[in-house]
């Protein structure tokens, strides 16, 4: 990891721009693929499972009978590990409730907004080598929160036709209304669409490799609601003497590993510091299952040495980082200063590893910079909150004349009028 | 307007669809236009602005001595009426800030969430016909109590270079910083790639034609996030025996003088009902100034008579209609059942024109169906909602065995070991 020492204030921007893949034919692909299941619907879903995945389905919904015995093939410490992260979640994403605030604008004026769930959702859950049922957690806890009424999931299955157990178990867990064995941009546009066997729903939610970015891109475009644009994950660590390199080193490679186009940046005062943790982030990747993809995206990251923490937390909200992590005994002294960041580690006992599983906050988190005009998924990721308004005689008679004004001066007649009517009744 | 009586529940899916216009060379007009901006700034935006609009502007900005010109051409009743409207807005606006509420989900372990502001973002005011000062208040407002540091407007000027009063005295009140003269799509590029004279910004909000709106979606694909995807303005009235025929025509012309692909919807139990407000409605539409758009926009409307007033909120449901009026005595019955709808208003005296104006709620809403996966705009529109977590020592302990179990059962050592090297530490 190389460090970067106190680099000037103009060359920020570009040292925080990401890795950006060029696109070639991915759209072209993609486009085909939604087109041929909007035609072809089951068939194609067929299709594609089997040229993508290398398994020829008959049935594509997870049967009855299959989530039975995914109860049997998950572990009784994985069970009860899987209940305490939801019970965190639940807890945390039940203080998201918001409970409609009357208010008297004018006097015969009532103004309130209430939630209401998005009735019909899709999750979608990636296959390949990390079984994600955690992400099954972080989406279905505030769905079912939410009081989503469908709540479909779609997930590939490996060469055998198989979901692995935790992922049928923690979407039965989270009430899960129907699993598909589909994935891909397939998966996409069959919650997009509908077909004979997979729902259509009205919003997507879910992260996916770049077939399934593009096509929750494009079905975005037909009116279809996604939780955010996807990118990379990334983690930017502030430092200081008052860490501890061991774990400032872990947490950067806890990111490290989920992919050769993962970025992991420490920002630190301190040249001392940096050093120490690269030594120790260089021991601790050699012990890593997947050290290869992890040396890849360190290669792809870098530690930052600036002038004052003030500056720090200005590079950072620059960065806008995925994760923040404040690896400092005086983290508190940060909040007031960040301003952009998907979800915040506070001290040096909040690993990021906690928000990703168990601690309570959502996982599901705006990457790529995008934490600069995103938020994560939250409750609010599941409701519309729709505004209601009562307006009296008495509230008619107290705003008509500024509505008129301003309806005429807009140029809207009927507008106007529709006050008109209602005020002449009232005055006969 | 024609009646459909008691129309099968199978057909309500195509009377609900709303009229879509074909692409064409849309896409790739705009697109010359964005990347001509992108590349050449302020001398593209210059040239369009010749082009499009017929005017050669030297100065982008609107100027300081505009802006106080602005404030003697409007007249002392409209500043008042104006004054009374941004109040109940702001009243309305700041019932939805959000107090952090810190929760303990594990002894040791405290998630809370916190709004922060988007720090730039840029409103599109359209030009034409009708100047929409209105619409400043409602994007204008909720920026300002988000705390946005930067609100930049765009809006386009008329032959001779200037903009409407009424809009440069609004957006002075509401605390725009910056105010240029240009419209289009060749605005929304300037927004969201920045040039010498026009900030870049983070979110764009606002309506406009259907370059705009294109321009919207393009630049969301590049990362700038959007309000929500655009379509033509539209209302749903229930009406019954208690509902006045002369305020419900005037309520549905007041939706159909927008535009020609304006929809005007009205659902009722009684056929006398839906007769009476027709009879009104072709009285009233005589009257209007844009009496040719509305008759266009009625064209393409329909009054239907169902069964029961729970069919018509299952009708209104699935049309999801942006403006819902429950123009009945009745009309808190309503309010359970309503499942999909931007802004409902209860009563015959809650006409849509006050939601427009100035009851308080926002009149940017969800269009086009959007209503079922989209909410308007409101606070949470212009910030981002951080998430924030701090682990104790007693909070590893706690639920750091659950993490270890979970990462690894997702093939994620490295996140495993950020907790192990913890748990180490307090073991040692």
């Amino acid at each position: 990891m190389k460090i970067i020492k106190n680099p000037g204030k103009k060359t920020w921007e570009s040292l925080c721009k990401r890795v950006t893949l060029s696109e070639n034919s991915l759209q072209e692909t993609v486009q085909t693929i939604l087109n041929d299941v909007k035609l072809n619907k089951d068939r194609a879903l067929k299709k594609y499972t089997q040229l993508f995945d290398g398994v020829l389905l008959t049935e594509l919904e997870v049967s009855k009978k299959e989530l039975e015995e995914a109860q049997n093939l998950v572990s009784e410490e994985l069970k009860s590990a899987i209940q305490l992260a939801k019970n965190n979640i639940e807890a945390f994403h039940n203080t998201q409730k918001e409970t409609p605030k009357k208010i008297t604008t004018t006097k015969g004026v009532t103004c309130w907004r209430k939630s209401v769930a998005v009735e019909k959702v899709g999750l979608y859950i990636p296959g390949g080598s990390a079984p994600l049922f955690s992400t099954i957690l972080m989406l279905g806890v505030p769905a079912k929160i939410a009081g989503c009424k469908e709540i479909v999931l779609c997930t590939p299955t490996n060469k055998e036709g198989k979901i692995n157990p935790a992922i049928l178990y923690t979407a039965s867990l989270v009430g899960v209304t129907k699993i598909f064995k589909v994935g891909g941009a397939q998966a996409i546009g069959a919650m997009a669409y509908g077909t004979e066997t997979v729902p259509q729903v009205y919003k997507i939610l879910g992260p996916g490799n770049q077939f399934v970015t593009k096509a929750k891109e494009l079905i975005q475009q037909q009116g279809v609601a996604i939780d955010m644009p996807a990118g990379p994950s990334e983690v930017l660590v502030i430092a200081d003497e008052t860490s501890n390199p061991v774990f400032v080193a872990s947490d950067l490679l806890s990111q490290a590993e989920h992919g050769a186009d993962s970025q992991a940046i420490l920002a630190t005062t301190s040249e001392k510091v940096a050093q120490n943790v690269i030594t120790e982030l260089n021991k601790q990747i050699e012990e890593l299952p997947r050290k290869e993809l992890a040396k890849k995206a360190i290669g792809n990251s870098f530690a930052v040495v600036l002038n004052s923490s003030e500056e720090c937390i200005q590079f950072s909200n620059e960065y806008a980082p995925e994760h923040l992590i404040i690896a400092s005994e005086k983290a508190s002294e940060y909040i007031e200063g960040i301003v952009n960041a998907g979800s915040v580690f506070l001290g040096n006992y909040s690993c990021e590893s906690a928000g990703d599983y168990a601690s309570g906050t959502n996982h599901t988190l705006p990457t790529n910079g995008y934490a600069k005009n995103y938020s994560g998924v939250s409750l609010d990721s599941f409701v519309k909150k729709i505004t209601f308004q009562e307006v009296t005689k008495e509230g008619i008679e107290n705003i008509g004349e500024a509505i008129e004004l301003m309806a005429e001066a807009e140029g809207l007649q009927a507008h106007k009028n529709a006050i008109t009517v209602r005020l002449k009744e009232l005055n006969g």
